[in-house]
């Protein structure tokens, strides 16, 4: 099995500055290639400590990633430790990514300077990936480390480019290292713990091949996913996702890279049909989730964020005496909030969601972390049919808003 | 200058399943007394790995802080790591943190097992930090390293938990360590770029005595932290930032940890007045902006997000002239959504954007990444006035979303 080392260069990680998501990109697509990611260090704007460091990589893994350290205002310590370390001399310009560089400068109207011109040269030794969505150039070397195999690639330390760059270098990584064939098949589950589900399918489990490895990803809004991978040969997992389906049944709701919008939307636009959302305590997360999908216009039509009883009232119509006699969290509420925001909307669908996201508020009877969530549906004789359901969670306010948000795409997810 | 490391522990996060939140806050406090961060790294769940690595911290840094590895679940690998490390022959009960493990337990109604009691089991020359969100308690080891002199703190890895925990450690910290005395001041500013700023504000910064430090800590939803550090002495920054505000004015909207949502709120509170927001491109990011501050509903009503134009006209009052002569996204256009959207939930203030976050839609004229953005307010005699902006980024859809709504928030305060 290959290693790979993970580093990422800067001051403004050691500090605090920034929380570093590159690494975790990088090392998951390392993960799905094979690839066993052994170091995951950070490195302040230190030219020794660079070299120090990412020669220990060099000298114990494959391939070594390292994000950050480049730009126009950085001081280019990193591309001089790069020079050192793969004994280039000096400096060539990559002629490919200077056309870059113009490209995008043009585009947004700002003069060259030095300090840009200056982006486009790399060390002698260095093999270019142009990045075409920055000034940086991501930085190939090949023959490196004690036994002269290793390859070390630097990419710029802005997410969205260095996450730009990644498949033309995973594609280089394949090319340069034999890899063991691999195959992967994620299928995508919400509404049952880690720790239940993980016993639902022990028996499942235990009858996989030996070839076969299963792998247990859970995320707060997306659910657990379970990623089954087979080292080399033809994998067909037909059969072992076939009787999957049958023990987990509607918990699993899609596979791959799905999410819960992103299903609940493929469905929507499929079938032509439209989305409301009345939000209480997730105050505008469950509409940030939906329109996170890019192209959702073609579906949802938008929601009411009511805050207040009065907007509940006035915008949504939910009645005064639902509000006195049950309160603003309740199944009477969060019912009257799904069916008033289609009406008002007139969409085919809605979801709406109204709890105590803490830290304040709450009562012995309904604690912090209680919510109440709706999924209402339009039926073809015109009237509204309302799916309930009450949940409770014990964490911050923001982590209570994010699972009160998807549970709620869940309820409706199962109810489209 | 003390020295530290911060080292997370677990599989999930080599194979990239999560993003370490953790080290970066930690970082940020350890920072904040004057330590100096010198390694950050990931280890996987690998005894021989913690082991080494933590022996490599203590060896070279003053304090060594580690998240994860712990917990009911885990085959607490690293809990036998730190029996080791520290010498301790065996384990003892803490009976303080089965105080709270009892009652965690009692809260949620789920029965004690084994695997739980085994929590509050300790190596025997560690000092418990009681963890009172959770059942794993943070574990303190002193007299480590090579020096015999070095500090071991391990917290639980779960975010809430780890951070919950930090106030203690960073106390402790202080106790056992002589550390030199600090004082910090933080403006915070929205609107000016960093690399501008710097340009504004460099003779001032030239000025400063030696002793008083400046750090700048941009962020792109708070906008650029400018940090004043004193080491030693008693410290007046009164001068200083006195000078700072004559020059940068109203891009000033705050100090410490205000955010342009927390200084928003706290206007609004204390003059009465009240708020609502009509989002199109922004999807419901304002709202959740807005709603993160823990008590916003004492002056946010709520929300509408017309992502259609239909919503817009229907709920929000926009006129189909408006929407046929210069499209949604037009000045015309967000003020009457701002406007609208004031008079339908009868508050004071509103805000409101519309845009085109990508990476779809766009033309010439307003291309990807160009937003309108209104800030409306109510005056003494009733009429309304708006407040517009047009902005434009160039960045991923997620990116551009996120920079619309903290632009939004902008506008409307320098217009409260």
């Amino acid at each position: 099995m290959k290693t790979a080392s993970v580093c990422t260069i800067g001051d403004e990680i050691l500090i605090g500055q920034i929380v570093d998501t590159n690494s975790s990109h990088i090392a998951r697509e390392l993960n799905l290639l094979g690839i066993q990611v052994k170091y995951m260090t950070s490195i302040g704007d230190d030219r020794g400590r660079i070299i120090s460091e990412l020669t220990r990589c060099l000298d114990n893994t494959d391939i070594v990633i390292v994000t950050g350290g480049l730009g126009p205002t950085k001081d280019d310590i990193t591309k001089d430790a790069l020079r050192e370390l793969s004994g280039s001399a000096g400096y060539k310009e990559s002629s490919e990514q200077m056309a870059h560089i113009e490209r995008i400068l043009g585009a947004r109207g700002i003069p060259m300077i030095d300090t840009n011109r200056a982006q486009a040269l790399v060390p002698d030794n260095c093999t270019v990936i142009p990045n075409t969505l920055g000034t940086a150039p991501c930085m190939a070397f090949y023959g490196l480390g004690k036994q002269g195999k290793s390859a070390l690639y630097s990419l710029p330390g802005v997410p969205f480019e260095a996450i730009g760059l990644l498949p033309a270098v995973m594609a280089d990584i394949r090319r340069h290292f034999e890899l063991e064939e691999i195959t992967h098949h994620t299928i995508v589950t919400f509404g049952i713990p880690e720790s239940t589900l993980a016993k639902q399918i022990e028996a499942w489990e235990d009858a996989l091949p030996a070839n076969i490895h299963l792998a247990y990803l859970p995320n707060p809004t997306v659910g657990v996913r379970l990623r089954l991978t087979q080292f080399g040969g033809k994998a067909d997992f037909t059969p072992y996702i076939t009787e999957l389906q049958e023990i987990l049944g509607e918990a699993i709701y899609g596979e791959g890279e799905d999410t819960l919008q992103s299903v609940i939307g493929r469905r929507l636009r499929a079938e032509g049909k439209t989305l409301a959302l009345a939000e209480s305590c997730t105050g505008g997360h469950l509409s940030e989730l939906i329109t996170s999908v890019a192209g959702c216009s073609d579906y949802y039509k938008g929601s009411v964020t009511s805050y207040s009883n009065e907007v509940k009232m006035k915008v949504l119509g939910v009645k005064s005496e639902t509000l006195a006699q049950y309160g603003a969290v309740s199944e009477a509420c969060v019912r009257e909030m799904a069916s008033g925001v289609l009406r008002v909307l007139d969409t085919d669908y809605a979801a709406a969601t109204s709890g105590i996201a803490g830290p304040g508020g709450g009562s012995p009877e309904k604690p912090v972390g209680t919510a109440w969530l709706a999924a209402a549906k339009r039926q073809p004789d015109g009237s509204v049919t309302v799916a309930t359901q009450c949940v409770h969670f014990a964490s911050s306010r923001a982590v209570n808003i994010e699972r009160f948000a998807s549970y709620a795409l869940d309820l409706l997810r199962r109810n489209l």
